[in-house]
């Protein structure tokens, strides 16, 4: 080593600097997987006991399928690189087929692998999005015909118009880590959806709304921890470096936005309910961080508190608005993805370094680009469905359950047991 | 980069590693925060079914005020750097206003933003030791108050007289991650409320002491598991930047005294109570954790397996201890938190590497000083909330459950269902 | 730093990346910690009720002996080191007594105390998969000394023979991250223990194969997700550095194996059951992560996909097979780990680098010796157990469940009370 120059040390130097920052990359991938299980167990806390089993399938099928497809076709639909043909839509080719160089420093601050494994994490949230509004009435087959296109050419393409280079990106429209390109869109998808389906049976009826809750809390505030604790990899990763300065403040405005949603929600549905509603406040938390992820990376604290208290104010508003217009979603994802995700779009026009009513405008065009897009995309999809396979099991399957019609089993096998024990001595 | 200097190379490698030790301690944060669902999920399974919502909810509502909370005000208390008057009090102003440079290596071996971060972290632990202890009977508004106050005032003061370089520092005292400052300091509150609140109805019988079994015990089990998870976080971390060979010794030394920790919770319980007791064998993980997280970098793997091994054997005896002075702890809280954590912070002048009859007593006077100070702030402030608000529900309201009292829900709705089924056929 | 030279600037560079690398393996420790609560739960839900706080409190303590006796002895059985005498046996010594050297980068690419904590958290593994096969009929006391054993003297053997430089490393046997190692290993000790200890009663019946369907569904799909992430540290950790591009290819090798997983034991078991079986898909995942876990560093994607996939059709009619044989499997632990392990270690001659007929026979060679070792060791103690002390509760404890009679407790308190209260209405 003694005739190290300084261009060699240089060169090591950055070398480890490319390390860092690929690691983080990874780490943040893994963290954004884990959303997959807050999801999962998310939605099986809010719904019926009786469909529990359908869900936790769907879900464990949802993150398969995704990656799977993110791989086969999404990725370089999304990122279509030097095939790339036009601002609004793109494709690389099938497969990933990485060169040498593309596994090396050349490629960026990471590798081509982490590249796509990071991305395709986030891919299959959209469809999972959808699986919880569209909970305990959708057939299984339906949905999963349903989840597979809309990550394989929905949200690449939608995707691809700001993160791949496309038009919004040449507008000027900005998402930092996808409260459009992934929250609002995985939520108009999910009101398309919702709205192609129907309400469960007895849902709103003559005499008014009947509310279902939930089956397990506990499992639902998992669910919640779980998404906040990989949302630091969600919002933190699309830093897309280690970079110290920008990836603690993304730290920051994410933590104190879902705080803040988790207070707008307390207070909100407390002045609107009069009581203290433990599924508001979870979902008002899930509100802020889908809110300050369009900005995370513009802000200071103060606006991202005030962005996520609006966003965990807006939910319980936005519960009561869609149950009034007689859209039945069992998880709220609607209010959470769609309309937080719209207002943390617009908020980045507001409170973000390049505020101010061109950048307000280009933020209101981008999320409604997006969003009716999907929601037309999805609406469609779903009816082509509807009208061919059918969509929608019988009233017979809804009233037993999908646990039992779909999957002859039951979530929790021994509790009949024991109350059957109990009926029985 | 042809003209490179070994002047501007060292600087890139400098750089390099504050990426990596930010990162780190980015990482742990994350770690730390995830102990909030480790002890919402412990705290919840310890519980009765009737108190599960209520327990969910305080525990998401304690990490949104105490994130705040610390941003507003705790932070510039417990570090008031050149505001500093005093080895007792200090106050930098509110709310968060870095430099340019606070951003940069200029700082430190991270930043201001990572700094705020993890150490906000840490500060709603405090409240969060507190809840499970005063589960099951206080009024929600009322344990709101009383924790947003904790977090604000009480906490970041005892902080800074060693961390902040107050006093205690100044004397010698040693809490490398918290043993006396978090967890002792948590304990002490909660045993302060707990008298002040008073034991649950039919706890303590003229016929004996009755056991009021928590409900869900994979739930505790989650619990346990995660707070050791993000024990790796809290230890780790606690190194303040990514140093080989510290953080590796502290990963060590936190899983060989966790692991010793069951171990002596199983053995001792066994020789108690002649079963083989989980919650027991739960609360000796934590137990040894609590009592390594002192002088988790002070020592080598045989007295961290003797510290742990000390602290899983004190759990089954302090647990019944405090059931004998009948202050009622529904999961355990006191024993755990501040019985492990005096006996962790003594432990580093008995193993550390200044260990001695001098170190001892520094250790004692510190340990001491703070469970003093924050016992009294903490009676006094839940006496003060007593005689005021009210701190406790209703005798119905009690034996109906905060559940439905506090809440109007029910955490798990459908087994009703299937045990009314039952019952009807 | 005026005077800095390039051989200074060189030395820091080489620091900071040794700073990342030993970061990412302290970081992969505590992914491959959280398996062992994916493992916890995944048993939990899978096992009847009534035995679920004894599958806890064995999953609890196997962590924490683990840790101690490869902290006393296996660590050293299994790097044995200068005083390695032999290819298939040798020992270092009692304890861990590293040199001052062996905590800088002098060490390699992390420190030794780094090197023993990852290392640590494998070894657990091993007793842990046996834990699920032996569920619900197992006394406890002989499964600890069962898995006291098997973690502190078979594991550290058979793991020598590779990853400690032995005589399988000399022939060329390739296993990355343990699919034989860990987890062929771990399922040939569970296949052992399954047939020296009987099938739990009335499971094989004159009249038929008797189905016991485990008792909580979310709880065994937490475990799932909680495996699949940890198992980005077990195979990513196992790069052991932070190398950008190996590391992220396993990273997506992993991922994508496991998605095929899911998808083959769909597709397998609705064609065998015709239902959507959410036990076959969850272990199809499992079986999917084992699969690739012998050669996640030595094939591009489309081959990972081709080995879940296989692996997650396997599932199915393995767990079909071994209930034709009457070898009773509670969570189809031998179906995973042994089948699927013994199918990823053969596919690295297939799929892998040096794929071809001769390093076929060198994977065939390797995983039958480290299987039939396991075998043999694990039926010999398990009847040495079976002769002395006994390894089987009563008849009268096993149908009134292990919780009640080896701990006096019971996993949910309040059902009971809810069955009980409906009953007498």
């Amino acid at each position: 080593m003694a005739n190290v120059t300084a261009q060699q040390a240089m060169e090591a130097a950055n070398e480890a600097a490319f390390l860092t920052n690929n690691l983080w990359i990874l780490v943040a991938t893994v963290l954004v997987f884990i959303m997959h299980l807050g999801f999962a167990t998310l939605e099986s806390g809010f719904v019926q006991r009786k469909n529990t089993v359908n869900i936790l399938f769907k879900n464990a099928m949802i993150i398969a399928i995704g990656l799977l497809t993110y791989c086969l076709i999404g990725f370089n639909l999304m990122y279509p690189g030097a095939d790339f043909a036009g601002k609004f839509f793109g494709f690389g080719g099938f497969g990933l087929n990485p060169s040498e160089a593309d596994l090396t420093s050349a490629y960026g601050d990471y590798t081509y692998w982490s590249d796509f494994i990071f991305q395709g994490m986030f891919a299959a949230t959209a469809a999972t999005i959808v699986s919880g509004a569209v909970a305990e009435r959708i057939k299984l087959e339906s949905f999963l015909i349903f989840a597979t296109i809309l990550v394989a050419i929905s949200y690449p393409i939608t995707g691809m118009w700001k993160w791949g280079g496309g038009w919004l990106d040449a507008m000027g429209f900005y998402d930092f880590a996808g409260s459009t390109l992934v929250h609002a869109m995985g939520g108009a998808a999910a009101l398309a959806a919702a709205i192609v389906l129907g309400p469960r049976l007895g849902k709103y009826t003559p005499s008014g709304i009947k509310p279902i809750p939930g089956h397990n809390m506990p499992l639902a505030a998992v669910g919640v921890f779980l998404l906040w604790f990989g949302w630091f990899g969600f919002n933190g990763g699309s830093v897309l470096s280690a970079d110290a300065a920008n990836v603690s403040l993304v730290f920051v405005t994410t933590a104190l936005a879902a705080a803040a949603g988790a207070v707008g929600a307390f207070i909100a549905s407390y002045l609107l309910f009069k009581s203290h509603d433990l599924s508001m406040v979870l979902n008002g938390i899930l509100g802020g961080l889908v809110g300050i992820t369009a900005g995370a990376d513009q802000m200071g604290p103060m606006s991202a508190v005030l962005i996520g208290l609006v966003a965990g104010v807006i939910i319980p508003f936005s519960v009561v608005f869609f149950d009034r217009i007689k859209v039945d979603d069992p998880v709220g994802a609607t209010s959470v993805h769609l309309v937080c995700g719209i207002w943390g779009t617009l908020a980045v026009g507001i409170f973000g370094k390049m505020a101010g009513m061109g950048q307000f405008i280009n933020q209101l065009i981008g999320t409604l680009a997006v969003c009716v897009f999907t929601f037309a995309f999805s609406f469609g999809l779903m009816y082509l469905l509807k009208v061919t396979i059918g969509i929608r099991v019988s009233e017979e399957e809804e009233i037993k359950g999908l646990d039992i019609a779909e999957h002859g089993a039951s979530a929790y096998q021994n509790v009949e047991n024991a109350a059957f024990a109990a009926n029985i001595q």
